[in-house]
């Protein structure tokens, strides 16, 4: 029997998170961690497997024999991007721990822009006791784009806060008890919505999705003021100029952004102060490297014994 | 057939809510809005019905005929302390709208801690793109004391955004899938709990139970580091300096209070300044003063009837 192949590791995290997540995981088999220098210039040929997220753009080269790629993300077009990238399949991270991350980053979000927060933090920070107006989430229609894992999960768990939610996905999705549109219907979704939430995968259908006519498009009879865009997606998906001008001329009146367009967002970018934007740095649904690891090592298993691969990406679509 | 009793509004909110809620209310009885300068002096003996939030002193001697008192929110400790209470029901306000948001104030500050919100607005501030080490909701045990409505709507909520949930209460409560202690088993519970959420009435046996004793006994293990406390119920159950001094040893890591022995919050607290605190000015579950007033004039509609109240409030019991 031939020796198990090496899996390589080569995952922009945390670096201590990383090393702690790979004690005693892939016993029997050697861990190529890219993060340490000791694997500097190391020849990677012959090695089947990798898990990669934000590679540099050599990994392929420098892996010719790869036989599964697997993101450390739900995502996948960072690996889909790099180039070199062989005709394997590549596998998808889906698991409970990320579904929910992510929309307790939703959740929060909806809650932050419906509670008036950095108003009321405005407040705390000049001594004033004020309270304002408050609408309850009843009042307030969240619309919610990309209804995959984790769009239904936050769908429903917004739902039992007691927000209104509706979903748009490119083909339909029936969901207990939550009107769905697909496809061209977004307009009529959009005339709904208070809170846009983008919860889609990057592909050439999506990209630059998140646009000033899409925010033009938006209710604007939210007891609020003005509609608010969240985005725990892909930064590609939303054009950063046009979130600009839609919060600075009041089309949009909110933002908690998550992802974009450039990763590191630049610091001289203007999100980073402005009044009533949460910019967090991708870390709405930051994966769970122990869970990651596992998954990997049991579809590592799966196809070593002859069995199909699951959360395969479909490359045509993108996701 | 007598002419009907007028009804006396002496409600501490947003003014021009109060004004906005009153239209088409109580048809076919007079209303006296005490905040209405026109009602200044005015005599109010022979009057039924009061429905009160924070009265100044004198209201009971002004209206010494009241049969039936409504509070404008869901405590009544502030009614229970007015000078001169007349031995008549007092019916305590309880709605769907104000539970959901009661669940709406907890659930945020929840997930304000547990995503570590005042760390990542930091670095926003700086222009810092950094992750930090994330645990998740099911990683975090929030314990809510006080398992009334509002109490119960938290638990439920909380635990379907993925937290770990107990409750204790002063008398049993048996809640679906979730471990509830009772009484002198504080001590348990405590041990147990990361984020401390109280949503207790305010009562002779609430009064300063949120102290250095009970803050000590709160579980330690927490990957967040140190607890939380949370308080969404009365200020009179807390004690100040013991909070204040909990945060600055590291006994407490954080702490979410939309209440204050003193209201509103002295200008110079500390509070309003301190890491990782949130601080709002008692407007966790604003009561909708169109569901109040809907619910007064149902409850008198009974009255008239002959029916009996609801929502009565047991003065011995103090909630």
């Amino acid at each position: 029997m031939p020796s198990k192949s090496p899996v390589i590791i080569d995952l922009k995290f945390i670096p201590q998170e990383v090393e702690d997540g790979l004690k005693g995981a892939f016993s029997g088999r050697e861990v190529i961690n890219l993060a340490d220098p000791a694997h500097k210039g190391r020849d990677l040929s012959g090695i089947a497997y990798a898990v990669v997220w934000k590679s540099a753009p050599d990994l392929f080269s420098r892996a010719p024999d790869l036989k599964v790629v697997f993101s450390g993300g739900a995502g996948v077009d960072h690996v889909l991007t790099l180039p070199g990238l062989p005709d394997v399949p590549l596998v998808r991270f889906v698991d409970r721990s990320l579904t929910t991350r992510m929309s307790e980053w939703v959740v929060m979000n909806c809650l932050l822009h419906l509670r008036q927060h950095r108003a009321y933090e405005a407040r705390a920070k000049a001594h004033v006791w004020e309270d304002l107006s408050q609408p309850e989430a009843a009042e307030i229609t969240v619309g919610v784009m990309g209804l995959g894992v984790l769009g239904q999960d936050a769908i429903r768990k917004l739902g039992v806060i007691g927000f209104q939610t509706i979903g748009w996905s490119r083909s339909k999705k029936e969901i207990d008890g939550v009107e769905t549109f697909a496809g061209a219907e977004l307009g009529a979704f959009l005339a709904r919505t208070d809170f846009l939430v983008g919860l889609l995968p990057l592909t050439d259908e999506t990209r630059g999705i998140f646009n000033a006519a899409v925010f033009s498009k938006l209710r604007r009879g939210s007891p609020l003021g003005a509609p608010v865009f969240i985005n725990g997606g892909r930064g590609g998906s939303q054009v950063e100029a046009d979130i600009l001008a839609a919060l600075q001329s009041g089309v949009l009146g909110g933002a908690s952004l998550d992802v974009f367009e450039q990763e590191p967002l630049a610091k001289d970018s203007p999100f980073w102060d402005m009044d009533n934007v949460y910019v967090t740095p991708h870390v709405a649904a930051s994966s769970d490297v122990k869970a990651l690891f596992s998954h990997v090592e049991q579809q590592i298993n799966r196809f070593e014994s002859g069995l199909s691969l699951q959360h395969l990406v479909d490359r045509k679509a993108g996701y």
